[in-house]
């Protein structure tokens, strides 16, 4: 819609160079951003203004990985790392959702909390359910945030009920999904998502690898999160140079041509240096979850150096290994662990900023969705407005102070509205 | 007060061993625990029972480490370690005390939040200034909660509004504060605050060891949290054999008898096996600061070796090196941290558990104000009344899951009331 929204307006518009704009006006035309301004121009004169004086309006957050069935053990389970973890809280949780009325009351809990969250882009793993899965869809689009979700696909290595009875199966099960889902909804489409390697048959990968081409799906999984799983990967592909390798012999890690393969890698915190250069030569997406690898003791990623290289980096809050929904939170989060980072792994490249942080889970992020999560002209016009008027303060504050204190949560504050190319959807 | 409330309830009897009830009674007779049943004894049939079913009942939290002046830029200025932090937001923020209408207006918003938190007990830094402690203690009064509150001394390397004229003149007025101060509260006490070494000059200490002596007060102060600070202090105190020597010459670094010289030390992240050793055997207490170690970037206390050796430790939020007020947050930190500590610095001894970290939030610091910090015969009555109602889950929880999914904050959850030896001094 045309709309024209009055605040404190401030966005990412390099990972660098973070900019405030107090007291102006953000233009929409249709669904996208036109600019940001002091007056209103004479030429959207007639747009509605919607005033949100003194509140804060920055891009709506992006949760580049994200497991709609965890939600249900969110906070729980914090006890063991990775693979004990699938073994212990995920798969018995995950293997529920084959009952189509517990996954629509589960997911129904999760779409509750996401409305109700900062984020207005995600990409999603489900289960291999293909109802639930439709389901879950459905439910997020009612939401009003864009999203991709994915049927996860596995066939070993895991729980007899939770794995597709055969490759082949997999195919045609998957294929039917996708014909099924990818017309179906304005807002939310299919993503190709392998589980990660040691839950996929090679046969099942090839099948992916042919899916991918047909239907040009962009693809989500796992790589290098935690040092068991890798040494697993290394046992199942000794033939691969690396665990990237492990799925681009597929087809189903990126591309050099950045568009025909759109890929997110979620977490990459045991990279060697060939895997970092496949990630930027492909034009990957890394999924920086940093909560989740702390809770699981897997790690922490190397996101400076992933920066100076250049490659594409948002954030994930990774339910449940992460223990919320909250992106605000990843990126306070993503500031500590490179903190950490610094001090007892590698002290050369500095830790994040807090703005640093912040643009990876707006433009970061957001542009693996196109031109989003800038307020710049021609960017899909995802807003959040924030209204921290009960915060008290004992000395004025800046703009990015109010907003750092925010994604801090240490100030009292609410969402009041959530504009999703150019939709407000709160509804909260 | 004589009551009982009912309710499901919880708290740990040793770092070990977490203990749940469902649907019992807890019964408080004028200021202690009796203990919890399943149904009222006889004896305490005509004591009024406060019903909270379905809620959850815990012992008060203990922040054993927190900076009243530093509330005011809580989520701000996380981009400097430790000595820069200090010169460019600290002490300019400090200095401001100086101003009882400021100091006035800050302490109250900091009581503010600490009523509406989730604290019953804390050890809290003010400034240098006498006037504005003594109004601190006034307004902690007022919350209801019990807490030391602490002149700050320092009198070199800070600006000079920030500096005690000279040791004598600081020996006079903390004299002079503390007798002010030490009958004219019931649940708020002066305890000896050197701010640290690096601050405190050879004759300030050696008075500040003479109050001690003088009034048995307990002494806070910090240890070994950053490396430039521990070089720093070697070279200040070379005749030393370590940094918590520095503070034992004069005394002012607890006691064998464990009873004349009550000490909290701050951090201790750095601290070698010397330093280690004479914490245990002078009985100080290690307020363990997770989130403000990640914040500084000053590292990881090595908290699994501590409770091996059968060291005093509590929690402290550290404000504004940490963020929030929450010790529940400060619990699930302590999680965290030790999980990367595991994965990053020494694979001996693991992590901690949730349950391990809320004993330290509970018993572990309470037990520096006594019988403090469990649900157990003789026990000062502080409680936690937690509705998590709104809280929906997929499936049934426990209690201690429950409570755990409050502490990682991902339930809907609000305190509806704290009882501080056994009266009710929620007020929100």
């Amino acid at each position: 819609m045309n709309i024209i929204l009055k605040g404190n307006i401030c966005y990412s518009k390099t990972i660098s160079d973070f900019v405030e704009y107090e007291n102006s006006y953000l233009v929409c035309e249709n669904t996208e951003v036109v600019g940001i301004f002091s007056e209103i121009p004479e030429r959207y004169k007639s747009f509605p203004v919607k005033d949100y004086t003194d509140c804060i309006i920055i891009p709506g957050l992006v949760d580049l990985h994200v497991h709609a069935p965890q939600f249900a053990f969110r906070g729980l389970g914090m006890d063991v790392e990775l693979l004990e973890w699938l073994n212990t809280y995920t798969f018995p949780e995950e293997i529920k959702y084959e009952d189509i009325e517990y996954a629509n009351n589960a997911y129904q809990l999760l779409a509750d909390a996401i409305a109700k969250s900062e984020t207005t882009r995600a990409c999603v793993f489900a289960t291999i359910h293909k109802p639930a899965t439709i389901d879950l869809m459905q439910k997020l689009e009612n939401t009003g945030i864009i999203s991709y979700v994915g049927l996860v696909e596995m066939d070993r290595n895991a729980p007899e009920k939770l794995c597709q009875i055969s490759a082949d199966e997999a195919y045609e099960i998957t294929d039917s999904w996708i014909n099924e889902s990818k017309n179906r909804f304005k807002n939310t489409k299919p993503i190709l998502t392998p589980r990660f390697i040691p839950t996929c048959t090679y046969e099942l990968m090839l099948n992916l690898g042919e899916l991918q081409v047909k239907y040009k799906l962009p693809v989500q999984s796992h790589l290098a999160e935690n040092l068991s799983e890798l040494e697993w990967v290394q046992e199942l592909y000794p033939e691969c140079a690396s665990y990237a390798q492990a799925y681009n012999q597929f087809g189903l890690f990126g591309s050099e041509d950045g568009v025909s393969v759109p890929t997110i890698m979620a977490h990459c915190v045991w990279c060697d240096e060939s895997m970092v250069n496949l990630i930027k030569d492909n034009n990957v997406y890394v999924a920086h979850c940093p909560q989740s690898n702390i809770n699981l003791s897997s790690g922490i990623a190397p996101i400076r150096h992933f920066i100076d290289k250049e490659i594409n980096i948002g954030l994930g809050t990774d339910v449940a290994a992460g223990a919320s929904l909250s992106i605000f939170r990843a990126i306070s989060d993503a500031v500590q662990a490179s903190k950490l980072y610094w001090r007892l792994i590698d002290d050369n490249g500095k830790p994040l900023s807090i703005y640093e942080a912040f643009y990876l889970a707006t433009a970061g992020g957001g542009s693996f969705f196109g031109k989003v999560g800038k307020f710049e002209n021609e960017y899909e016009f995802d807003a959040i407005v924030i209204d921290d008027k009960d915060a008290k303060s004992a000395y004025p504050l800046t703009i990015s102070e109010r907003l750092t204190r925010v994604i801090y949560n240490t100030a009292d504050y609410k969402i009041v509205d959530k504009y999703v190319r150019g939709e407000n959807v709160w509804n909260v």
